[in-house]
């Protein structure tokens, strides 16, 4: 089985803070990422699939990019995501935002063919959070 | 279980061009990667198997990395990947790559008692594609 | 399934000696690893788990990067491997620290709610080892 | 002459907007870097100096880290630099953003007998300012 | 001064061979390299400038990147160098492929206000030449 | 002028104490780095020169590369470099060890028509030092 992977990047303000709790708690829970702070976000989403014997690959890998460059990766260019639709309900930590993405490009793939298998979201070099279907 | 990665990289050319295909669909299913272009690809290897006591691994992994550059990042340095045996009768994408270089090392990394897992070809830091057998 | 993964790194030295073994037959297996040498050690720790709807995450990643901190990045930082308690009674090849370290940290993400899936050690960047338990 | 370099890195938040200008004059100078997105800021600095011939370096490295972390990549860490004191009075882009870490840096800096150079501050990994003295 | 950097990157082909030297003179001089390979070229153009304090800074990057996206980067995407306008005439080294983008944009930048100090190229993480002139 | 650099690696293990210095002012000096530890490190070795029209290149840069490779990347890769014959009077802090090195490759490069104007030394991505001559 192949699995191809394309890798985004976009520039992004956001705060965690949850409505579900009170704000001793919002401290508590979230300490400094309570304030608006930002990030390079690196996002990495990978599709499996068999391979055409025709093309060689069994997903143009532009028809990938473009679908994530559309769907997510141009409407969160320079945003503060607390204020994107696509989060709106939900705080926007790695977890939720990896969730929220991979609804949004689920569909598009889906239709062209590709199978989601996971999402990669990642605030640093140092932290990230995969979320992954079964594989 | 552990799992060991190496490492490689090649600098090469390639172009995408499927001679069961007219010019017309070619170019719809490559666009400019019909144009002899290169990359500095990224090949990245894993086995897996159990440690032996005695050395605390269980492959050395100086045979991998030995069998791994005679076998595929040696031969590909500075070459045409369209012209070489290894990738004859297949288009060079990333899917074919992967495959033939599976193929190609698999049975000497069998003798040494490694069991291959995954091959990583990636062209640019950007976008990348993993063949994977039976974890 | 969610995967979240925390980065971390360390300045040590090192050397692969077996005392289960002759001195030919270490000279056999390390090569110029039975020399005192060193590397910026990667380490990697991924642990898996639902997402609270409260919170949107389902284990704080300062709690993970606390624990990983306390009890394997601080005492290994600046020091000969070989010497720690963590690492007696065994060679310190990237398969036997990344399962000491996850013998290690286990306990204590345990009790935090996180269940651990994978350690990754690697020396260099051309060079690392996973391993991994039940996903 | 040696030169020495220290890396550091903040998420933070920022929005460029100039109260010299009107509302077209803004959009047209700064387009979506109006809204507040947010960066991992990349920021290296470089002094120079002449090796103590006893101790085999010009000033410890760990002094410069502890002047620049406390002095600037702590107080900014998670902030939205607009708000910060460090920026006042200034739009914050990253030719300003330089000019203001070496006023605030340059004196501590000097009464430990090191000569500030270069202050390089990095928004992506696509760009970046270097601000330098004479070298 | 400031000194503002933007970085590119583009995948070509190229060869080394001089029609000024026999084919034993191009073999000795250039060994593999006499064959079509590629790379991810990496480019870094610099440009120095003194700060507008109405905007805050000397020159928009997004100018910066535009003219050398649009004289440079893009007409080398998927290309085989050797072919290019731009660098007929001689030799497809790094030092030439330098000086041959500084003649490009060098007419441009200078319109825009921002003075070139320094072009970047790179074929690998490994090498890379850069071309100067006075700063 | 074109400035061209090659960057190697090697993984070394060393700690810093100065014999011109008593126990209690090793400590205050150097702290955790009187330990035997090691580092991946970094070394790019820059050179100056004038294009040769023919060639189109400067200098080999495989001959630059051979160079450094024979004489410090090969002999310090998997060593203790305290104990080295080219370290030998010195403390090894990034400074010496940059020093040691200039003056180790400086001959063979001035005779290969090279001149060389900077050696990079750097433990880890976070801290280098840069000696330079005059450009």
């Amino acid at each position: 089985m192949h699995y191809l992977t394309r890798r985004f990047s976009f520039s992004a303000s956001h705060r965690l803070h949850s409505t579900a709790m009170d704000s001793a708690a919002n401290t508590c829970a979230y300490g400094l990422c309570e304030n608006i702070h930002g990030h390079n976000y690196r996002l990495e989403v990978t599709v499996k699939g068999t391979v055409d014997p025709k093309t060689g690959f069994f997903c143009n890998v532009m028809d990938l990019a473009a679908i994530v460059k559309r769907l997510v990766a141009d409407p969160c260019e320079h945003q503060y995501l607390n204020d994107l639709p696509m989060f709106q309900g939900c705080v926007t930590t790695m977890e939720n935002i990896a969730g929220r993405i991979w609804r949004t490009i689920e569909g598009e793939l889906t239709a062209k063919g590709m199978t989601l298998v996971e999402v990669l979201v990642g605030e640093t070099d140092e932290n990230w959070v995969r979320l992954r279907g079964d594989e």
